[in-house]
């Protein structure tokens, strides 16, 4: 295995520009946070989403590329915490939008960003539960786990699919309700391209540049590492050595 | 090779469907087809996207995945005509919007979804310019052929994804912007979620589904076409023997 160091480093840190560039832009263009139904807690949801949906489920998928010395156990122990923590920012996260909504008097789950980003998150926490008993658990059968690998590995690519895609129509959602120009709005419009747009419209294109790259590595033939590529045909306490 | 007959059936019956949704769409609930600059002509815009980007795109892809009994040649051709037919389409989508914003007074390329729509269409075109060279013409030299193909194929991969986000994130702001219970509109607001915008998010759904099932086809090693995996290594000549 031939390990394309700078490209990792370039994935890893267009993730952290990524997570950046939404503090910054819930943080100074959209007036900070809180935690009290008000616009200040539904800042809130795009940096959770952002974080948990698309950068850290990136890099925890990448766990299984990196040329790690230690066992396939603390890789998928890795993998899998990782995606824990991922999986409470995303609940925090619609939480979040959920509790502004209610105090607002704002239908929840109506528009086609919603829809995607609940079945995200539904998908996401069922993956998690069934990855957990038949990759982590000991007892569970290994022709269960070779049976269940295949799918594991695309439902894993289809949810990160599904957060780019949720994620860029929230961006392109949240620019559209917020510079309308109406509701005392002090900004210009979206129309108008002002900086904030600019701003966020980049945040949506280094976010979607990131999320090709973690596909690039998953694609990539030459850049999987052999040791994970056969993995179900041994017991995990095996693994543990 | 053992080829999923019911998956692909599946498949292409979802992509028929979505170019159904998309016409009865435009054309029952945004009033019809016209190329006047209108909203008319709007409409155009995401029947031609959707039916190019993400269908014909799709199925173009799926070509080396099909047990074809024809030469390799007509394959490789196959896949160049209907991503051809994909990129012309796709063009003339593009018109659409530009003649309508032009005659609307409405700004060009402000929104993220434009964003990632005109790069989305601007790789494609390069990418079907490339590809022609590198893997139709027959004095192009084998070893180059041999290093761009991993690159032509996740560059493919890619701009499907990104013509996922873009069909996505455009649905949404049409409905974001038409069901806003403003400008004269006899529609209930996208909040109340009427017919229209229930229809609308389906066809979203649909195309996501498809989209995820058309990455499946990709990524599965079991469904892969030996044929076309270590073409690179012989003459174009000797592939329409």
């Amino acid at each position: 295995m031939r390990f394309p160091v700078v490209f990792y480093v370039l994935t890893v840190s267009l993730g952290f520009l990524c997570v950046l560039f939404v503090c910054l832009w819930s943080g100074i263009w959209r007036g900070g946070f809180a935690w009290d139904g008000s616009f200040l807690q539904f800042n809130w949801h795009p940096v959770l989403m952002v974080t948990s949906l698309v950068v850290l489920y990136g890099n925890a998928i990448l766990i299984y590329r990196l040329p790690l010395s230690w066992s396939k156990w603390w890789s998928k122990l890795t993998h899998a915490g990782l995606l824990f923590v991922a999986l409470v920012l995303s609940v925090l996260g619609l939480r979040a939008a959920f509790d502004f909504h209610t105090a607002n008097n704002i239908p929840h789950l109506y528009s086609l960003h919603s829809w995607t980003g609940i079945s995200t998150v539904a998908l996401f926490t069922l993956q998690w539960f069934v990855g957990l008993c038949a990759f982590l658990l000991p007892w569970t059968p290994l022709a269960f786990r070779a049976c269940l690998k295949p799918l594991h590995i695309w439902m894993g690519i289809a949810i990160f699919v599904l957060s780019l895609v949720t994620s860029l129509s929230g961006i392109n959602e949240k620019l559209l309700l917020t510079l309308n120009g109406r509701n005392g709005s002090n900004t210009e419009p979206y129309t108008a391209l002002p900086a904030e747009a600019l701003f966020a419209n980049s945040l949506g294109i280094v976010l979607v540049i990131f999320g090709l790259l973690v596909l690039k590595f998953l694609f990539s033939k030459t850049w999987k590492n052999p040791e994970f590529e056969n993995d179900t045909d041994t017991p995990l306490l095996n693994d543990a050595r």
